[in-house]
């Protein structure tokens, strides 16, 4: 296929993704309901990061959570030891798809008691790349590194750092182990989005969850 | 754009991309060159292990690099220090793609000095999904996974293992860090493919190198 007619389904692709985007972001306005939109590589640490949230926000938000994988439900297992509400998007049933979107996000909302939350988290599947380009109509994208990926990363996967209104540096615990150099890190992360605000944390020690869950108790 | 649309353009794209990749692979196979593909999440230490590869194995081999970022030429210039032929594609140019194509590669082979090698590594672009749905003529798919992202990975991104033909366990420095389950780990690659062959090393320490520069050598 020709260049040109490629980037035109392309185009026509996230223009269909964008309609639906503004769909489920006004049916968001309309219940109240924060939607956070978490998007990282493989293995940063996502489904911990959520199942260490959980418990220590649940007593001020009601939350729900919508888990996109290729194959496997084992992250929505996971959380769902902590009784909430769940729903595992497989993209293996769309062709593996590498990222979820507004459409796919619109179907499980209706698997999901959307008027008995506070605080929906989608968990995008793990890639630093595709994710970032599909609005899912979520009030704030959260883009996630761990700092065992290293400090060049911001840079080489510039979109991901530039769309994020917050930006996680996970697990913090292991730096003393890395040879990573995080004044780069931080630095490079302020080239990418010069004003986004980051926090750095570990779900294991606890470190930092005070300031995520502040920011997530946010209007 | 209605589903049964997009299946069809994408398997337009993968089936033009196969013609090219036969086309490289007919290359290769004349000029006796042995091409691997590194496939792996962003920070797993593909460039790491090309630069702790290349000293080892340099007496026997002529090896050459072609390296896909989506943005920076940081690694080529990380791969250039050790003085190999190396060519840098960013995928900006091609619309931020998360992987290399067959096309990109036939491309950049007229910038490498190819009748000078013997065995040229392409670093594919940081991504564990799309990258394994491209083939580019290659000899061998080596899908590297860092201890670091956890044991499920495997069962949660299947094609890049399932399409491999060594799986690469690296970091292996940092287990005695991590909550990570080895054992469950080399069981769920294995599940993935139950015939391939797993190496576990360290690009810091050199731990499991020897029988990776052994496998390079191979005909």
């Amino acid at each position: 296929m020709e260049a040109g007619k490629r980037i035109n389904v392309v185009t026509k692709i996230l223009a269909a993704n964008d309609r639906v985007a503004d769909e489920n972001r006004r049916r968001f306005a309309e219940l109240g309901l924060k939607v956070v939109n978490l998007i990282s590589s493989p293995g940063a640490g996502k489904t911990a990061l959520l199942e260490a949230t959980i418990g220590r926000i649940r007593k001020d938000r009601r939350v729900g959570v919508i888990v996109g994988d290729i194959a496997t439900t084992k992250d929505a297992e996971r959380i769902a030891k902590h009784d909430v509400p769940v729903v595992q998007i497989t993209t293996e049933s769309f062709g593996g798809s590498c990222h979820l979107e507004a459409s796919t996000i619109r179907q499980a909302l209706d698997e999901i008691p959307l008027k008995e939350l506070d605080l929906l988290f989608v968990e995008n599947v793990g890639n630093l790349v595709c994710p970032a380009e599909f609005d899912l109509g979520e009030q704030a994208k959260v883009s996630m590194l761990s700092v065992t990926e290293g400090e060049d990363k911001p840079l080489k996967y510039p979109l991901a750092f530039q769309v994020a209104n917050l930006v996680i540096l996970s697990k913090v615990d292991l730096v003393p182990h890395l040879r990573v150099d995080m004044e780069a890190l931080r630095a490079n992360v302020r080239q990418m989005n010069p004003k986004v605000r980051t926090l750095e944390l570990s779900s294991q020690t606890g470190e930092g969850f005070d300031a995520w869950i502040e920011w997530l108790k946010k209007p």
